[in-house]
């Protein structure tokens, strides 16, 4: 694993690196814009999420500050479960030069450590069917496929 | 179908309602706490819940005002697909007495309707394995079986 990784949350500039992490996907890549500057909308959606305490956008940076990793967390009250709080984890992305290093492990755990420090009972995540591979690694860390995920547009 | 139904945001008032649906359901049973009054830990989340402007928690009321049905929804920024919303259902639950007979489509469809008006793009759920009846019923409203719901506790 490249030298010493640093997760923290994403900084405004962070923007342009985490769109690319996004693209840089099989199924990404039909989805978002790469240009720089960013589109707009990046910048938009960006400020929607720094401001809301129930949503953490984070990064992994490597020794020399790149950022090489992605994912969201959201932080969901509810009744269920006499009142557990829930994590949802969203849009993980590992740097495609260096996937399979280990990188994703330190930041599903980091994710985990941040989600049970806010109390969360629960972490939930969907993975599209067709990502056998990311299944397999979240069931190594102790993620049971115990749900269909399902999704319509709008 | 009973009469007229309304679909509103919930009430603190309709918390002990609220649990005894979660409650009366094959795996709600195990894990929520029916009393007279509910525990103080369903207040604090609904609490929570009703203070933050990106959760929505739901209940469907009969001709009577007898609440029949509950829903909460999360309505989640991020920079994925150019920065589009994504609307989150969970905790959907129909009184048994009156399932088969169409609310849970009026309380889908009325929470499709308030993620569009929200602007969501995407609208994504998670059902577990065992529930097939709920999942033929997504399937009919447009939901696909596309990804593959992961949760682990913390």
């Amino acid at each position: 694993m490249p030298s010493p990784i640093t997760l923290r949350q994403a900084r405004r500039e962070d923007v342009a690196a985490i769109v690319r992490l996004l693209a840089d996907d099989a199924l990404g890549a039909g989805r978002e814009v790469v240009a720089d500057p960013p589109p707009a909308a990046y910048f938009e959606a960006f400020d929607k999420v720094d401001r809301d305490p129930r949503n953490l956008l984070a990064v992994a940076e490597d020794g020399s500050g790149a950022v090489v990793g992605t994912l969201q967390m959201t932080f969901i009250p509810g009744l269920s479960n006499q009142g557990a709080e829930l994590a949802l984890i969203e849009a993980v992305r590992v740097a495609s030069s260096l996937r399979g290093q280990g990188l994703g492990q330190v930041m599903i755990a980091w994710a985990m450590d941040e989600a049970r420090r806010r109390g969360c009972r629960n972490i939930e995540l969907l993975s599209h069917n067709s990502r056998t591979d990311a299944q397999r690694f979240y069931e190594r860390l102790g993620f049971a496929r115990s749900h269909v995920g399902m999704r319509r547009a709008l």
